[in-house]
């Protein structure tokens, strides 16, 4: 039977720049007495991700200052609506802001969105290896708005280890026929996923994904596979 | 700890007008040794709910055919491109060709989206409650596109029992300050976590969520919360 596990791990204590994070992930599931086995996938927000890699500003809160900060971190600005933007950030996500944490921040301070999150999964996925000796997926996530309905959910902005679009092509469905819907943003359902454990706890940045079919782990990449280029998109 | 688990319901048969879905879901739970406990959500593709309440129409595969049946469904087209509509559907959703499926159906038919998926889950919901006594969540899906990303995610089409939106607002974070982002569609997160089980088997149409939080629990419908009114969106 396919059943899949999704626990959140308590324990990571407050990251600042040059926080280790494969440190203080070991400490946690130590602390806590779980383990990683090999087909596990860590999701990890990518705040804490942000923090740890020195993507921090000041930030005064004065309307000018979020203006600025809004449009260096941007390609471009799609809408704008109030104070809202809805921006393409310089990695080609679409989101609100730039992704840019203006507030559940150190006063004076904003956090900006990793440089380059599928960098930053692949890092913590080869030092989870070699402290753990463990074969692990890694997802890092942020909260996004949508088109068309309200409410945000947790996306994918990097991934390593875990394949980010499973094609389904040339699967059969119960009549024998070909499926017609067959490219599964898999790397989004697991971050929506974690965060079914994480959305009533600002202070648990991890979640622990198991059971995951042994299909869904190969090379992956959000930036390559799932941001969807200007020209290819009908809504911008 | 928070942990939640996500298993399929293996054994779900032939759906066809008029089948009883709490029927094949009491003989599946039987069969494959599981059962359903307060505060489970059980997640069901619209597919088989569809079914189930005869949205069945004949369909002879020609291009007119199709534009005819996907503009019946649908409020607006809001792009085209080669044989692809965005629609704007009567219920709503903003999706690709009405959500019709053409091609994984039955010979010279195609299934149309359930005509009120809120009142499809709510009445799963009594159901079950009837037949098992058990206070349950339902979550009623479909697999949907999205702008700016690549890959399709399964997303609620309809919930009962089961808050749609979660209002985190007054929730603090680790700094102890309000935090900014507050409204999660959490049942959009829930189907995605279904499909982890799901994707791999177009013949499993049934998930169960466990150990959701108990705040997770209560009114919800996707029509009222989830929809977006083409008034307040930026994007059509």
């Amino acid at each position: 039977m396919s059943e899949i596990r999704v626990r959140a791990l308590p324990g990571i204590g407050e990251i600042t720049e040059g926080t280790s994070l494969v440190d203080v992930i070991v400490d946690a599931l130590e602390r806590s007495g779980q383990n990683l086995i090999d087909g596990d996938v860590v999701v990890v927000t990518s705040k804490v991700v942000s923090k740890s890699e020195g993507r921090v500003v000041t930030f005064d809160g004065t309307d000018e200052a979020r203006e600025q900060l809004i449009e260096s971190e941007s390609r471009r600005i799609l809408r704008r609506r109030g104070p809202l933007r809805i921006t393409e950030t310089h990695h080609g996500f679409v989101n609100a802001n730039a992704g840019i944490d203006l507030s559940n921040t150190a006063e004076g301070t904003a956090v900006l969105l990793p440089r380059d999150p599928d960098r930053s999964a692949r890092r913590l996925r080869a030092d989870l290896r070699r402290r753990l000796g463990v074969e692990v997926g890694v997802v890092i996530t942020d909260t996004f708005g949508r088109a068309w309905r309200h409410g945000v959910v947790d996306v994918a902005l990097g991934a390593a280890g875990v394949v980010s679009i499973l094609d389904l092509r040339g699967t059969r469905d119960g009549n024998g026929r070909l499926l017609e819907v067959t490219e599964v943003a898999l790397v989004d359902e697991i971050a929506a996923a974690a965060n079914l454990v994480l959305a009533k706890s600002a202070r648990t940045p991890v979640a622990i994904l198991s059971g995951l079919d042994e299909s869904y782990f190969g090379e992956g990449s959000v930036a390559r596979d799932v941001v969807r280029p200007p020209s290819g998109d009908l809504f911008r």
